[in-house]
């Protein structure tokens, strides 16, 4: 899958040679033409233009950095970072000087502090940086400031250049690569940005060294095969042989699209690996970048636009806070790259004008003036199995879609590979959302992103001790312990193995995995049919899981409904005077156990509200079922988890059992 | 302020005599003249022609009386109240027969029925009604069905009149009045169900005696000065010589509107008290009955307006289910009718606008043809204090509304009456909202209306033993006991006293109140103010609550912040494994005491994050000063309550005590 070729773009620079980056020379051209009859993209420039106008007021700051995440030095980077590229959009687009000279005066200051700088003084990370904690956010600002750069570049004088590209770009991309060889030579998400950073920097400065490094890594790295970072994940993968740009794109996704570590972690990747492409194609357009791997990121860009709920949310699989959509900036970047690059796909400009935003560069342009044309569709998401592994082969995930007159349903079923370092233990999950919310919840991380008073955003102590493991998740727990024993290694050696899949648009739609290594000597299998029958006014869920072992086992199989509890067709007994943890480690020290019954009859139903609309859940059960009513938010000294109920069924003792509901 | 008039309306009865009730034979022809060319007008009419024409197609259904509230008897019965008038409306205003042969068919079932029928067979209400459970449900009925009757009145042939008047509406109508004083002689949002029903076929049937008794109720009625109603409210109120619509008019409204239930049930009420109104202003133009009292319907329609948050949500007061706001049908038919008969206030329109719909009579019509007009202004919702009791001398109730560019604010105390048998315990509580939702909560009533599996809807056990209680409510509780000591009648003897009210556009506002009777020996004072500070973007708030005894005594004062802790300034120690209820009784056994700490400084602060926003409490505290962090749900066998989360801070062993925030 690796391809060769010769960076030879320096062969046939036109004489006006930036900006070239992002922006094109021709683009801007076009841009100038449409503005004020584009007003999307009218409205996008405006708003750029008032909050770079308000920066330039407030004055300089490029303070000494000191902070973590949430603190000042970091939030004014990452607003220099931030603001800097929509200044050079404005200098090349409105042509108006004052923009250049505001970008050169923050690079000047950056040029003259950066020399000065040692490693961040938190020192938290695997891979501390300069101006931010960690090597990563390092990389957000050469992504975004390359292209800064790139749009004065000719306006500047060449003594400038020389400063800037001497004492700034050229050691910041040294520092983030071959000083940081951990985090520069890593198949992750957070490596991506790093590959990309090298390698726009690097083709603005025409810096061949760079770009090469950008696609094919390090040579040398010394990297020990169990190192992790820390997240607890491996730096290397095992095997791999290969690092940088299209290495992330060979190991990262798999061939429909799907991205190992989950949607969450795609959208964020989905920036650098989209922008650099772009400016790939513009650089080195012989090289076909958006054709690598048979379309390989227009078919990332759909994968991830196929795992949202109605509301453009993305399902919360693995690490991931809830209630990033693609309404992200992320996203906005690529889908309107995806729509100009990737063959205009008029399915694209609803998702677009969903998002009511789009880029100030030619591709946002570009959707603008189609979206004005009236050129748009509806993006039609579907019932769709995308398979993980680099070559389709370790397990997937199966979403299932039925719509009714009166509402729609998404079902979403997990039985993928690990997923890296952010993988939980959550093997043959599901979540259901019907048009309004989650009617089935996955919990999502337990993390709370961009708030300074939770630990700087960053993963809670929760996160590992409830969040990632099973009970956490709508799937059978066996003997109180999580899949693999929590044990990552263990997990990242096995996928599960799909059985069948059967999409499609009629009545009857499934899903079905099966599981042979979480619990040594147990095989999971569940199967999840979506049915579309008359009597219902909205789809119906048949859920079957078999769980087969030779020796006796207690199953556990948590339903994290979202909503009141109205009625429960059996007896229960409700603590009322003490609430005690359910169990004492792998999550269920979170769990309080609110109420417990016994299963009477051949069967028991559940009745729950949310959101103006009533859930029933219909189980087969046995006389010995016991039932549990759980909430999260037990050993929670600093409040760091939600309050969510949930309802167990517990089969004791039983080697073969068979969940039906 | 009572007023006697003659009913004279027979003297100058034109000779196309009905419609007469709702619509009129005048208002029909401009309704007809206007047709197809009043969009939110056709839209009303085209929708209830679609669902009286499904019922049509459905067949008549009168079944044999039989359920509670939810059940198959009891919603058909409902159903068919609602489809009658607006079947009328259609054969009038389409003039298409089949809709009158439609409600002469049902009607005439019922005239079949209705003579064999004994009492409800539930007998679970303190007045038994015979279509429904309660009478209430039955004087419903009536005043629905009544304008459908009218509709057809001149239709019918004199003998199908004859059978309908003598076997079904006038003994309905005795049945709600004659035989059920203690019903209809009542001052109480039911009774004035069943006054507008007496009194609205009386005018139809042009029964003057009916009309009498609806207007002054029944001379001799026999209720014992102590006798009481299902939730423990006094039939008839101490020094009560009057009853009927009038007296309901006099007694149940403050002078400004304010109507002494709170606004759940003054919505309630709201429909028959306009909708007879307007009846009576067809019928007997001279009583001038929207002049009454200084225009009083008029104020209270204008009044439950400001009693409502920015989504349109009436503040919980009392038995209040939250949720229930200006657009629900009753508050459309308050707006229609005020606009139309009570002087064309265009601010109305904008109401009327946001509702999204308009009634089918001539009031919505109006209201139609004015918005297509272009006639609407903006609704200002201001600051107002509302007094309660009808000299408007028992307390009341303050709001305050700021807004600054970020977003805007509103809050509101209560220091009204008791607010009869469904008043809770919470005076000088308050609830704090911002443009999006609450801030600090009020629990509302424990309640699930229109749910059957939660008692059909009717109040749980932990309406009284949790939602009425003190601690349910940001306000002070002493000795862990409720307001009155919980008792109803104390609570009824006595209201709070407004000291001092500050509203108006300017950078501060306040109101002020005292409670001298709610704990014996102990003196309540709170003042609430809002101001407007450059440091913050948006509107502060600063509580100042004294307490004054001569006792030493245990004062809490709870805090129901709405959203997820994020940071506490102060030491606390989490229950980990065993969680136990905070008390035994008045309302703590349902509040888990989740955690526990002393404040070290001269003060703590607290912050939150609820939707998208963060929210800081910052307190003076007392270096004894003891604070709980509580969630409701304790004792709660069937899962009726929510599970929110309170901060209460305590202080033991005080006499005068100043909590300060």
């Amino acid at each position: 899958m690796l391809f060769i070729f010769a960076l030879c773009f320096c062969n046939h620079i036109p004489a006006q040679n930036h900006p070239r980056l992002i922006l094109t020379v021709e683009g801007v051209k076009k841009i100038r033409a449409g503005l004020g009859k584009t007003p999307l993209y009218d409205e996008a420039l405006e708003k750029a233009k008032a909050e770079v106008d308000a920066e330039i007021k407030t004055g300089i700051q490029v303070p000494v950095p000191k902070d973590l995440a949430g603190g000042y030095t970091h939030e004014r980077h990452k607003r220099n970072f931030l603001i800097l590229p929509k200044a050079g959009v404005l200098y090349q687009v409105l042509q108006d000087e004052q923009y250049a000279v505001y970008i050169r005066d923050v690079l000047m200051a950056y040029a003259r502090m950066y020399p000065t700088l040692g490693l961040h003084p938190t020192q938290r990370s695997y891979a501390t940086g300069k101006v931010f904690w960690q090597c990563l956010n390092d990389a957000n600002w050469l992504v975004y400031v390359s292209q800064a750069y790139d749009c004065i570049y000719e306006w500047l004088k060449p003594e400038e250049r020389e400063i800037l590209e001497k004492q700034l770009f050229r050691p910041f991309a040294d520092f983030i690569s071959v000083e940081n060889p951990r985090f520069f030579n890593r198949i992750h998400n957070q490596s991506t940005w790093g590959n990309a950073a090298v390698g726009m920097i690097g083709l603005v400065m025409e810096d061949k060294e760079l770009v090469h490094r950008a696609f094919y890594g390090l040579e040398h790295d010394n990297i020990g095969a169990d190192e992790k970072d820390n997240d607890g994940g491996l730096i290397k993968l095992p095997g791999q042989d290969r690092a940088g740009f299209l290495a992330q794109l060979d190991h990262s996704f798999a061939p429909d699209g799907y991205y190992t570590e989950g949607p969450y972690y795609q959208r964020y990747a989905m920036y650098p690996f989209i922008l650099f492409a772009k400016a790939i194609s513009h650089n080195l357009p012989e090289l076909e970048i958006f054709e690598y791997r048979g379309q390989l990121l227009k078919k990332a860009v759909y994968a991830l636009l196929q795992q949202t709920n109605e509301q453009g949310e993305f399902f919360p699989f693995n690490d991931a806070q809830k209630g990033m959509s693609y309404h992200s900036r992320e996203l906005v970047a690529a889908v309107d790259i995806a729509y100009d690059l990737c063959g205009n796909d008029p399915a694209l400009l609803s998702i677009a004008r969903k998002q009511g935003r789009v880029l100030i560069d030619g591709s946002g342009f570009a959707v603008a003036s189609a979206l004005q044309a009236g050129k748009a569709i509806p993006f039609r998401k579907k019932s769709i199995e995308l398979k993980d592994g680099a070559d389709g082969s370790k397990g997937g995930i199966g979403i299932l879609r039925a719509a009714t007159d009166a509402g729609s349903l998404c079902l979403v079923m997990k039985y993928a590979d690990q997923g890296m370092s952010h993988g939980y233990f959550d093997r043959l999950s599901f979540s259901l959302y019907d048009e309004r919310d989650e009617v089935a919840q996955d919990y999502g991380a337990a993390r709370w992103v961009n708030i300074d008073q939770k630990d700087g955003g960053g993963y809670l102590p929760e996160n590992k001790t409830f969040a990632k493991q099973s009970i956490a998740h709508n799937t059978v727990v066996v003997d109180e312990k999580s899949q693999f024993n929590g044990h990552f290694e263990a997990a990242n050696a096995h996928h599960s193995e799909p059985y069948f899949f059967l999409g499609g648009r009629g009545d009857v739609q499934a899903a079905s995995a099966k599981e042979f290594n979480a619990y040594p000597g147990a095989e999971l299998h569940r199967t999840m049919i979506v049915l579309k029958v008359e009597a219902f006014e909205l789809p119906v869920v048949v859920v079957v899981f078999r769980v087969s072992s030779e020796e006796p086992h207690q199953y556990d199989l948590p339903y994290y409904f979202q909503g009141h509890l109205l009625t429960a067709g059996f007896e229960y007994e409700t603590e009322l005077e003490k609430l005690q943890p359910l169990g004492t480690g792998y999550g269920y020290q979170h769990l309080w156990k609110e109420a417990t019954g016994k299963a009477s009859g051949p069967g028991f139903s559940l009745q729950w509200f949310g959101r103006s609309r009533f859930y029933t859940l219909a189980c087969r059960a046995g006389e010995a079922d016991e039932l549990i009513f759980a909430r999260t938010g037990a050993n929670d000294p600093d409040f760091n988890l939600r309050r969510d109920p949930a309802v167990i069924i517990r089969k004791k003792n039983s080697t073969d059992a068979l969940f039906f509901s």
